[in-house]
């Protein structure tokens, strides 16, 4: 099967500009929900005829197993498909789908695509409460689609049909491009509409199979910021119900965001008004807290995310305690049983089992060993504005309270840094390290006093 | 035209010491919806008729444009407007509004307005599907307007009238006066209805127009907690619907509050559950990351906030890199491409182009040049416990962690301060300055053993 | 009266290693749901009749009024019931619960007491839109409960009927004794079946008297996470709903989630995504920011709490000023008019009234005194290494940016601390303690330069 993808659409009323297909659904753009969809159908050619800001969508998605059309100027939906027919292959089954219908469900098309067997058009329909719109599918007696009518060309009784055209089909390749080079553009906007060609098969003794989505948000299209927004939330209700099958606990799946792949271990547990991006993996039993942004993330079972945090391109193992307002970046990696607390930021960094961060530090470019004590107000001082050093604490080190440990620097094992320590030169092991000036008080101080102003 | 805002209700089910028009709606009192309403119409004159917690009510809202009458004791609508009645000018239309129905449309109120021209008295009604409660309008046989019954009073055919009373209605001032002389208090409640000028003027042979709101939320009024809440929905999904409009991406709309105004410009995205208060202003291509709270803030194109910033009172050039957890204070303005990473709050202060403070810091009344980078953990010490100071960054300095600053205090043109200085004079452009006791280690000290408890 | 609670389903449905009765709602296990329900009753007696991870079950929740019954195999409603029929006291009435049906009222229950008088059988039934699945209430000619039909059993009319059984119903123990003697397993799954007893009843001429529930929720069952999830916010709403009835002002109904006991005063405000735990009390006036998490707490009156705060084990006095990003953990005790800004960290410390710390600190294991003001950066090092110890400020006390209070240490009244102080002895009363190192420039100091990579 070959699948040709439409995604020339200007998209004048997103007000944007982006290209249409590229309005980001879920994090993604349209397209590349559409394109994913023909990928798991095993395509053996997807060819993607792009119009409107071409060059910038297929810079954004240009793959080795695409092939791209251009359809300059743009006449209507058969003409964008006939721009793509010198890439398939007469022989081969022609899937259309549309860049701007993102929530298409694979299941739906392989069923598509089995009822097009025997050398039938078949055509994905949809019944809709309110068809107002959409060109209704006029059957005859015996109950096979005879053919469309557009809403505006409608009878009375003809409106009150509810199943609609979604202009989804798979037709064998040879009869798309006869069909193609036989519809004309004898209407109003002067377009060729693929529509046409059902009327043309059932001319031809093509019988047309008609198969209905699993749900009606997979035919939904974007023409609008606020159809956009409907679709996200669709798309995000569709995740949830998924992650409460697979037995995750959502305290209320309608503040869930993910947006990208969210793997969840047994009895995971995610609060409210937690967005995940990218690929994230939660460990058996992890629970995650209110107001959590995690993304690229792979947590270990039994570990669990207070509110507030923000974790970022970081692994890490079981047990840990993390949050709240923890925020991890790219390069980390904890051990098990790590600790990370209020107001901690780590980066690039990694920290073994059982070393604890848990007031007020930025760790940066660090290699930090097992059973650490990082005390509150603790600084790696990683940059001295022209380059980056890296960090050593050893094992069973106890940094002092706020510390600035002036890198490259090492801290050797089970070494202790008194309070306010600037670390500058290597400590030594088990020592005490500090840089400290006297304690002194001054007797006849007096307070400032309030200027007048 | 004249406007009359009747605003004495005591409001005993919101159970609360305001006064019921002074209860917020994304963040501004009920009557101060009602009241920009009424100045959008540009009315002459608009005069508040106030009673419960009148006083708190006036000290609130006064201004030049209104004038106030007393309500006491309330004996009913009719009796409210009358109070008003030394503040109308014959010859004048009056307009009544409630200041306890706050989403009124300026677009109805034209209409309305539009409508009682040639002497007509013009009735906003709304149809409801469920109009339980509310006083019926029974027209004629021609469908002109006959008169309006209450739903106690209604008989059984009379109560499957879906077209209520919504009590908002405009009259001839002359008109008014004259009905208003004659309706009674002959009820149960032994009120003065406003109502009941409905039925003298179809007895005077007054044509009474009637006109639909463009939705029904427009009519709705606040009695409770729960009305405030759902009306405050409504109004947030107003919003929401207008910036979609405009091309603004929304993650969720259900998850945005707006309370002032929001501008705009293309290309902004906005993720979930942040809050806008006051006047704020985002530039084309702006981003805001979930869980946000920004307030009177100017955000310059290109500028991306990260999630859990919190922004007050400031202005931003354009491509700021801002947060997360960043927190800006009124009297912040960043130039272009400023930086301000996690846990790092800055007040009534100046930071000019390409300068960054990534983490953990405390920026008050500062004045920072370009290009200068404030390392983890500086502060500046605004403070003496009894005046605050100045601390002036010139151009490409570099702060070194854990610095305090102690103000007032100057920090020369391309100087560096060693990580945990404390300055407490001056710092020479382009030398290095620290304040650093020499470090020690302690070959044979012992670390503290856990107690006995 | 004597209750039963059937609390022996495994749930795979849900996935879980955890006992169906134990899942989590609103934070407390369904069953302490039920069993609270139970206990506002005033039941002589409650047995929980267990099976599944049952040991599991009664080490969470056991209790002294509490009696257990193992039911093993699980062969049926019937048959766990007759597992608690040892339990019961002939002479009394027997009310059967669900372990999985959480949301139980109270007052329905009262109500179906009081409809088992005079020795009727008093069952509860409910009205469905779509009764699809459950047993149907069948009635004679007199509008008397006849029989119960199941749905896989009802004829075409008998499917009509919306009225459906949901096995809470309540009975004389003696009675229940005999029918459970009686019913038999003659079905598909060769269980006994709890509903069977009504057909008994009706045979032996006992009235069976029906009542409806206050709302549909009450009787639904939670078999699945989705479920779960939909009871947890049909729970949320109920406590929404009942906080604005009282008068407390929600910005989003549907965004708020109280797990335990919120107690509000006059006035008070919550905005949008705050999340409640445990005990948490809130004086009159005080508003609540966006994205709060507050646990086992008790705020004065006056009291504001800004966005991303996170309070937990804390008292507090009136007219705090708290937050944003401020976060108390338990065993701290703030007095009256106490500001705690953001990135402050407060645990187990009591902090008496107008004091301050405004800015990025960690108090632990703190007494500090009235009117104190703590600089930015401060942090109490309670923690050695080995053991914590405590740091007394007392009154009036300043404290100067990025002081190290390494306890166990005093400063005495009216002290003051210069920045950058690393306090290891007490400091006198009044006057200014620093310890510091001369600050110095290098003149002919070279910056770093960018290292070829």
């Amino acid at each position: 099967m070959e699948v040709v993808v439409l995604a020339a659409g200007q998209g004048k009323r997103m007000r944007s500009v982006l290209p249409k297909v590229l309005q980001p659904l879920a994090g993604q753009p349209l397209l590349a929900h559409v394109l994913a969809a023909a990928r798991a159908l095993e395509a053996r050619r997807i060819c993607v005829v792009h119009g409107h800001g071409g060059e910038a969508v297929r810079t954004r998605l240009d793959a080795p197993d695409l092939a791209w059309a251009r359809q300059e100027p743009q006449l209507g939906t058969g003409h964008a498909v006939q721009q793509a027919l010198a890439h398939l292959t007469d022989g081969e089954l022609a899937l259309v789908l549309y860049g701007d219908v993102p929530l298409i469900g694979v299941p739906t098309l392989h069923r598509l695509v089995a009822a097009s067997g025997d050398g039938r058009l078949a055509l994905l329909t949809v019944t809709m409460d309110d068809p107002t719109g959409y060109g209704r599918i006029l059957r005859d007696a015996t109950g096979r689609v005879a053919r469309i009518v557009e809403d505006k060309d409608a009878r009375d009784e003809e409106r009150t049909v509810k199943e609609v055209n979604t202009g989804i089909l798979v037709a064998p390749v040879v009869r798309l491009r006869d069909w193609l080079g036989r519809i004309g553009n004898d209407n109003a906007q002067g377009e060729y509409y693929l529509t046409d060609i059902i009327g043309l098969a059932v001319a031809d003794g093509v019988e047309v199979a008609s198969v209905q989505p699993d749900t009606v948000a997979e035919t939904l299209g974007v023409n609008s910021k606020a159809q956009l927004a409907e679709l996200e939330r669709l798309y995000q209700a569709g995740i949830a119900r998924r992650l409460l099958d697979e037995g995750v606990t959502l305290i209320d799946p309608a503040r869930l965001d993910v947006r990208g792949a969210l793997r969840c271990g047994r009895d995971v547990e995610i609060d409210v008004n937690c967005v995940f991006e990218g690929e994230v993996e939660l460990g058996d039993g992890v629970h995650i807290g209110a107001h959590c942004v995690i993304r690229n993330a792979r947590l270990g079972a039994g570990t669990r995310v207070a509110p507030f945090s923000h974790l970022d391109g970081t692994a890490m193992g079981r047990d840990c305690v993390i949050g709240p307002y923890a925020r991890t970046r790219p390069g980390t990696t904890l051990g098990d049983d790590v600790h990370l607390g209020n107001f901690v930021e780590v980066k690039n960094s990694a920290i073994a089992d059982h070393s604890k961060a848990n007031h007020l530090a930025y760790i940066g470019d660090a290699d930090v060993g097992r059973r650490v004590n990082i005390g509150a107000g603790t600084i790696t001082c990683n940059y001295d504005g022209a380059n980056k050093h890296r960090t050593v604490i050893e094992d069973e080190v106890f940094i002092g309270s706020d510390s600035q440990l002036v890198a490259p620097v090492r801290v050797g094992r089970g070494a202790t840094l008194g309070a306010g320590t600037t670390l500058t030169k290597d400590a030594p092991p088990d020592q005490l390290t500090v840089s400290r000036a006297k304690q002194m008080s001054i007797a006849n101080w007096k307070k400032p006093l309030k200027q007048p102003r």
